[in-house]
């Protein structure tokens, strides 16, 4: 049989859990791919740290070229993490003719057009299952058998840590602050979580999927985000009546040649496939113009699922050394060139607390009105009024860019009724 | 751009479908497969049947041959259904040379290993992504990039008919046959619906999930079946009183060595994800060892979900045939050969009418211990006492071989407390 080298950049949770999959499963994954696999050098300075796995101290590394300049390697496995040095380290492997696999969706999302021309000019396959929704097979899934159709939109829940917070904030009725500290308690959100909990890891992944459902390249800094710190439980309380549970949700549509995307907290029908999907897990839910609605469901993280979708990849380019076909086709730019427009319009939920007096709710539907916003549904409960004699009021409102909801909400606020806008999230 | 040629067996719905999505996406289609895909035969008897497509009638023929010994077509779609003659058709088409993609459970279900020995020795690419859950791609999904793990399950709701009657008497209290009436009318049911209610089909289904994901043969008519037809509105609303919705699940898995499979109604936990996959909704739910639980959600059937599927085949041997790599690498055996074992042991929920004497409860109970079976559950509701003095008595019981238990309800059946077993579900 035939054995393929790989060089392994990284040994940190993800690195481990890729090399044991490896090790678990090796004659079942030799098998698929008809070729025997082996990690013949890693590039890892911590080199005691302690693994529950016995790797030969003789593969540990400090020196990339040790990898790059190996002719005997023939895909290089980029677990770093981080825009750089990942980046230089995965276009200098394709430049020295290696197949790159990574998990690195920071890296992709920011120079998504550099790694495919580095790939198409060396000739060499460059694959990332594992940087969006983690084990869920969704790139590969999009990239060959949905090839037949054209996508509509793409939702997503691909953020574990966020999901487990809103998911226990809405199962106990808690605070987010308090989800957050036993979160981390539990290991479910990292003591850095600001690129979990303000969406922009989120963003990464929307970007990733953009550019290969949509043809599009929409960088994720150019990507309209908001994270879930300011959810409160009240937020949640309400939804639960209007029939919702709260999601950071990524959303990318096409509405004839335009594209809407944004990342954002919303509400979802309890009945949609999406609202079910609880805690840890992510999901990810298609629309094509010949399947219909699809959703994948599963692990968007952790070090074996993140493994499975590594070693998915790594078996796929062995299978097509094996067989002399180890390139790509990269189709002519998108046929329809979509034009990017922002977050477009959307249903929006907004809590105000305003005075409890005659003519407030006819005053604030009529501002509504005059910037032309649709009202959904209202609720008011006066069993809620506060000392200071006010009560929340609640809408539904209907389609409206987010410009125009402000100003409209501007124009409230300045009024005699409002006292303040508690919150303002997206509706689906 | 190079031009692929296609031969199509059937213009019935899914040939129509298929037709149709070819045309209204061919842009994105062949900009994505890098080559011209052009359908240039089609055996078809019916020429002059209503179809919302532009066919030119010098496509038709009916005579085979015009197809197998045409040497410009490369790929053929087969969508005839049935066993025969669509097995024979698809071995002769790779005796000439032919890829061949098809949608045919009943076919690939009867002679699996007839097509994979075939498409080895004529070396071509043979898929059938379609006939497993329409237009999800779980095929692909599990012959790629889940390939680096083991798996150790696979459940899943494959028949949209039986679905959307469960459903449908779920959610308005209804019998099994009021709504397959309805399904009729609604043309969610065929007037010769036995394949679907009896679990047939489902069977078909799970032996070409279990050929894929476990490398051993199961013959469709070897896995335990039963269907829907005895599942009444008590049943469901019992499940619902334990917490249950009631499914018709496939079920494979994989115990040490052994594996165990079947098609059988179920009680599903409502905070499963499969219990929210209502009505004409299909979905697969694998466990792998390094992934975890993964779900694939989506239209399990229908003209364009299913074109979708074959389209994706389709694309996929065109690009393997631009690149000159159109064949495949076929696995040695199963590293560890399976032993199947029919259907394994299972909880279950028996539903029965006993005298609303003293001891009753005592001695059934004493039987159940007697045979070695456990209690989950017990409910019984003096409320319903009917008119000769009888109750229902229903029991959640810990698993057991069905053998075993249909040894214990004898027993039971002949004591001088029970009238009758009225009905016994599987528990997942």
């Amino acid at each position: 049989m035939k054995t393929i080298n790989v060089g392994l950049l990284g040994l940190g949770n993800i690195g481990t859990g890729t090399y044991k999959v490896l090790e678990m499963n090796r004659k079942q994954i030799e098998s698929n791919a008809g070729v025997s696999i082996k990690i013949t050098r890693i590039l890892e300075k911590d080199v005691n740290r302690k693994r529950d796995i016995t790797v030969s101290p003789d593969l540990f590394t400090q020196n990339p070229d040790d990898i790059f300049l190996d002719p005997s390697i023939d895909i290089v496995i980029e677990l770093l993490g981080g825009i750089e040095p990942a980046s230089s380290f995965m276009l200098r492997a394709m430049g020295n003719g290696k197949h790159v696999v990574t998990a690195n969706k920071a890296a992709i999302a920011a120079n998504f057009d550099a790694f495919m021309e580095a790939a198409k000019r060396n000739r060499v396959m460059f694959r990332f299952e594992a940087s969006v929704g983690g084990g869920i097979p969704i790139l590969n899934a999009l990239t060959t058998a949905l090839l037949a159709n054209e996508y509509d939109e793409i939702l997503g829940i691909v953020n574990g840590t966020t999901n487990y917070i809103l998911t226990q904030m809405t199962e106990y009725g808690l605070d987010y602050e308090d989800v957050l500290k036993t979160a981390q308690e539990k290991g479910f959100a990292e003591a850095d979580h600001t690129a979990d909990v303000e969406g922009h890891d989120v963003a990464n992944k929307l970007s990733i999927l953009i550019s290969l459902v949509f043809g599009v390249r929409v960088p994720p800094q150019e990507i309209p985000t908001a994270g879930i710190t300011r959810i409160t439980k009240e937020d949640i309380r309400l939804a639960d009546q209007f029939g919702y549970k709260i999601k950071l949700l990524a959303t990318a549509r096409r509405i004839a040649n335009q594209l809407e995307c944004h990342v954002q907290p919303a509400f979802v029908p309890k009945d949609h496939p999406l609202a079910s999907v609880n805690n840890e897990f992510n999901a990810i839910f298609v629309t094509g113009n010949a399947v219909d609605n699809l959703m994948f469901y599963g692990k968007g993280a952790g070090p074996l699922p993140t493994g499975s979708a590594v070693m998915g990849d790594v078996i796929e380019i062995a299978k097509a050394i094996a067989k002399g076909a180890a390139f790509d086709h990269y189709p002519e730019k998108a046929v329809k060139m979509l034009r990017y427009v922002g977050e477009g319009q959307n249903k929006y939920y907004v809590n105000m607390m305003v005075k409890d007096v005659p003519g407030v709710l006819g005053s604030i539907s009529t501002t509504f009105g005059a910037y032309g916003i649709g009202i959904d549904s209202v609720l008011q409960l006066s069993r809620d009024l506060t000392e200071n004699r006010e009560v929340p009021l609640v809408f539904i409102l209907h389609e409206v860019t987010r410009a125009r909801l402000d100003e409209a909400l501007d124009k409230i606020r300045s009024s005699k009724f409002a006292s303040e806008i508690k919150s303002v999230i997206r509706v689906m």
